[in-house]
């Protein structure tokens, strides 16, 4: 990337990324039931102390496909709070905006109707938590929207197979073109077939096509799960700059270059720990995009309220404890207890100095039990209950090699 | 009233009041579904070519208390596209705004938000169908609020049965001053208790306690329903001047003097029909109140794009049918078809010249049977179809004198 500082900065569009903020998630948890609002409050705080012109969010913005009042509610008050104000917008939409948001009941982005005074704009695609269901076909996006919080885009109308037309916002700052292209989540096989079939298709603005920085925001899944359970980067047209790729939960946000499509690839994983895999072990980021003209650099900027996460392995049988033991239960307790409190240790010793980031961690222990019993759960739980955030689901049990893969919501 | 003509308009306060709008009802309804919303939005657009200074809402503004994703986005657009604009405001609340809408999260009315254009604030307590629920003891209404489209008061924390402090919004326009008393729904007994113990206090402003107009809005049984299953007029305090009766869906909009009392009482009743009842017979209104000092005017504006409803009685022993004919129910059948024919032409002539006015009325007969059977209701219902709003429930059977009242959702 080139030096942004020798650039003019009105010729620099500034933006904040996040995807998968998963708001709502374990909402009903004493401990962890708010984890979701506080990072994405976080990831908003960002924004507004960057002064970025907008926000993009790459879906799954909701945990739930129909959040609880409680989460729209926060949500609702959350946007409002940091996303109006008098900052003044320094970009402007170029596209048709009725094209990009007249779905939504209003011709126009938020913050060009002139009763909203938008400080940060929100751009959002859904993604499959959040996706539209109903006779309607709405989405809690469409309830945001309807309200002037966030500005909608890449609902395509996908209903009938018969492909989809991706319409860009286009967006100018100075000297700066940017086309976002958004793709809402839709089932991967029925994608994938779109793709093969050439159904999908990027309208590209008519007007000097090659001057503007391409993103495309998409919300599938990355790696390959099944024969067409993923959509590969390379059914991706090679005139984009930057693909945002929601829906993966690994922090895996520095651009990754693909070198037969020519083009960068930044995952910002998810901002909310959603299961105890190896894949959300990495410390959680949001992303600070800067545009000049074709160019971009991505700061990756750490959520420093995201809750702890630690996993370990531990194999019984090279702990010296006899399996004939008559108190083997109770050593076993008593090994597994030293394990977790050293690594609730080390995270205390790695916390962030702000004070949002929760106390007690998430701390996963996978076991091989080969040759012992599997120690009573529940009384583990209870002891770990003042240290650990996740206290009932702690241990992974197994036997020798064959370790399961645990499936995460993503 | 005095006459309002010749006063200066700078002192005279104007607002539409309207109660049960009960967004939602019958939403899945291919005919009636969106009544609740036509008439919601009429009135609405009153307020807008009255150019009134706010609304008020008496409660039930939603029929469901987890509103569908649909009625939540539809009410929040209406609200967007009626409420907000660049009329200016021309009074101001001289209450302590975080006292009156603190629990919303916002430490002010929608109006006094820098960031928020509002043209017609709205103000609006619960009512039994949108009431707070949950550990959080939200609504529907703080969903709005949150987002900044209603004001809502009313909502006192009466959990522990310690009493109720009602504390009034203050508003003041040239030399009126307005104070707007609000009690979201509570059980009717369990209000009933309270008032009984001296528990509900109305907190009356210290400065000129005299000088003040006194608005209550409260949202109950106002006939007795049982012993202790409605709110007497005469438990609420007599220095009240007008009170806005919500819950009861028959329109007695125009205000009924209560000698003892010495206050008006209007019902503006629902702005749908809710229930084929003889209470929702009569014409529905929303008002139009305009106050100056200590005197009031409201004048009934009827919402023209209500639907039509029509009820009758028939006596089939007065119709000449031989209950022993061998087409008996045939004749019934084309006996009671042509009555509802009648009634529907006469709807037809009656109609309101007004685009949003749905076609089909609602009809109900009832039918007096004795000495006969009841028709087959489905084969009647599919015959009326195209011409009624309600096919499968027109006929209401029953036999004799002992007529059932039908209880209907309030
Ligand atoms: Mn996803
Ligand atoms: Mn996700
Ligand atoms: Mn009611
Ligand atoms: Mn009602």
């Amino acid at each position: 990337s080139a030096n942004f500082d020798q650039h003019d900065s009105n010729d620099i569009l500034r933006l904040v990324v996040t995807t998968d903020n998963h708001l709502g998630f374990m909402e009903k948890d004493a401990e962890r039931g708010i984890d979701s609002y506080i990072s994405f409050e976080e990831a908003l705080e960002i924004a507004k102390e960057e002064q970025v012109d907008f926000i993009l969010l790459g879906g799954d913005l909701f945990h739930e496909n129909k959040p609880s009042r409680d989460c729209l509610t926060r949500c609702q008050k959350l946007f409002r709070e940091h996303c109006f104000g008098d900052k003044p917008i320094e970009f402007e939409i170029v596209s048709d905006e009725d094209t990009n948001f007249g779905h939504t009941g209003f011709p126009r982005a938020n913050f060009n109707d002139p009763n909203l005074n938008v400080s940060i704009p929100v751009f959002s695609i859904h993604g499959n938590h959040d996706d539209p269901t109903g006779q309607q076909n709405l989405c809690a996006l469409d309830t945001l929207a309807a309200a002037g919080l966030i500005n909608y885009f890449g609902k395509s109308n996908t209903s009938c197979d018969q492909g989809v037309n991706i319409v860009p916002v286009l967006l100018q700052k100075g000297n700066t073109k940017l086309a976002i292209y958004g793709l809402g989540a839709i089932k991967d096989e029925r994608l994938y077939n779109m793709f093969e079939k050439g159904l999908v298709q990027f309208i590209r603005p008519a007007e000097d096509p090659d001057d503007w920085f391409n993103i495309f925001v998409i919300h599938q899944n990355r790696s390959a799960h099944g024969k067409k359970n993923y959509i590969p980067e390379t059914f991706l047209p090679n005139f984009l700059d930057l693909v945002i790729w929601g829906h993966e939960h690994e922090s895996r946000i520095k651009p990754e270059y693909n070198e037969i499509q020519r083009f960068y690839v930044s995952q910002p994983g998810s901002s909310v720990i959603t299961s105890l895999s190896e894949s959300e072990l990495a410390q959680k980021h949001i992303a600070l995009l800067k545009i000049h003209k074709k160019n971009f650099k991505l700061e990756p900027i750490p959520l420093r309220s995201c809750r702890q996460f630690m996993m370990s392995t531990v194999v019984l049988a090279d702990s010296n404890i006899n399996p004939t033991d008559k108190n083997v239960e109770l050593k076993i307790e008593q090994f597994l207890a030293k394990k977790v409190e050293k690594l609730v240790d080390e995270c205390h010793k790695n916390r962030y100095c702000y004070e949002k980031q929760p106390i007690k961690p998430l701390i996963r222990i996978k076991v091989d039990y080969s040759d012992y019993e599997p120690i009573n759960e529940i009384r583990f739980a209870q002891k770990m209950v003042d240290k650990v955030a996740n206290p009932r689901n702690i241990l992974q049990f197994y036997r020798k090699p064959t370790e399961r893969r645990e499936e995460g919501v993503l």
